[in-house]
């Protein structure tokens, strides 16, 4: 369990000492994987966390890539979450929300039989599929403008009353919690939105996807997201697990992880 | 493994048979079965089953209440689905959504692991997190205007092309797919929208939940909302699985059951 509770200011001490505002993103998909291994996920994952850990402050499960595997993926999900050091932030990458009894049982799930520390939650359904989620010393993460094309679908519509959809939601749902409990998945792809959006919230945390694989650019986003605690987790994933396919795969991830840090480092206070 | 592709006519003939548009939602809480049972939620699952299959023609299973016990839950949701009967649409209620290689990994999921026919996405991230849950014979059931009051929040605000955030996520995720593998989600809380949606989407399937326990009202359903095809799958979970306490439940679910189906049946062509 977990010492003490990870709140802004415990995360901002860890950006600090760190120098890194890094999320890993453990999207471990078993065909990937060194030959060596022999689709080992929980051994991959052991090792890239044992390799990675003193240099990111937050590991991301997508639960996708466990669900894929049933059961038996729900039981390396649980076990990976649990080898996860307890000074780092552990984000359940769900994507959940449902009405309000539904959504309970997804905090349970994610909060009480796994121990993560926080989960990223569609709005769709508006507060009372979100509010469940909050609770004492947790994390929600609200999906406002996402990484991928779809994102111009929805995300970025016009309203009627101005503004776009995803700045409503951001609107509504930060009258849900406060910049203590609540972050927003803001993808790496969209960086001049990041300007106007580190402008009208500058005290919460984004959680950032896209960089790596999917093309966004870390000196862009550190240059306009970082504020004083730190205020983002830059996330990665494909770009860190997969760095090298033989044995030698931890290391190459840390070198990569060690590679982000560096430009991370320039913008980070002290 | 089905016997032959659920597709919108094979929908259409169960709907005749059976007489019923019923989908019963199996949204089980461990702490809510009999005495006798022990928490035992497989076996109620099967005793539900069992007694009122005859009477409907789907299932839908609400993920949320299985992955609460982690592992040893997706294994009872894995067993449960197995024991729903071919001649029954299976629905993974599961309102998922992410990027498209992790939608791709929760369709493996969903598909393949677990062999459901149909799953409930969330569409706010629009076409690339959706389009991987397309496959042949497999079914798309797109939130569209859900039946808690959050679905004010942001499914009912005025865009500034005209029309509401919910029409336009119908009118764009129509062209995903067709009549024939697309469904929406559409609460029985809003009859009066039901009509004007059942105006422009005469040829879809609507997943109608919210009647018992959320309060909706079938005849005003039904009375709109029926096509030729049926066209409704209306779900009821709570008001069916816990209808009796004690030893009974199951006889009393099926009663509910057969309630239900008699107001169904005065809408549905012979």
């Amino acid at each position: 369990m977990p010492e003490r509770i990870k709140d802004r200011n415990y995360l901002a001490q860890l950006i600090r000492e760190r120098q890194s505002v890094l999320c890993i993103g453990l999207d471990t998909d078993p065909l990937k994987l060194p030959q060596s291994l022999k689709g080992d996920v929980l051994a991959f994952n052991k090792a890239i966390i044992e390799a990675t850990h003193g240099q990111c402050v937050a590991y991301k499960v997508n639960f996708a890539f466990y669900e894929s595997a049933g059961a038996a993926g729900w039981e390396i999900l649980q076990k990976t979450i649990e080898s996860i050091p307890s000074t780092h932030l552990i984000i359940a990458d769900a994507k959940r929300g449902d009405i309000g009894n539904t959504s309970e049982m997804y905090a349970r799930a994610v909060y009480d039989t796994l121990g993560c520390d926080a989960i990223t939650v569609s709005p769709y359904m508006g507060s009372d599929s979100v509010k469940p989620f909050y609770r004492e010393g947790k994390w929600v993460i609200v999906l406002a403008l996402t990484s991928n094309t779809g994102s111009n679908d929805f995300q970025q519509l016009d309203l009627a009353n101005g503004g776009k959809l995803y700045e409503e939601v951001m609107k509504v749902s930060s009258s849900w919690g406060s910049a203590d409990n609540t972050m927003y998945v803001i993808g790496a792809t969209h960086p001049d939105e990041l300007i106007r959006i580190r402008d009208a919230y500058p005290d919460h945390f984004f959680l950032v996807p896209g960089v790596g694989a999917q093309g966004g650019d870390i000196d862009a986003i550190c240059n306009v997201g970082i504020n004083k605690w730190g205020g983002l987790l830059i996330n990665a994933s494909r770009s860190i697990l997969y760095a090298g396919d033989g044995d030698d795969f931890a290391e190459k991830a840390r070198e990569e992880v060690m590679r982000m840090n560096e430009v991370m480092g320039k913008y980070l206070p002290n």
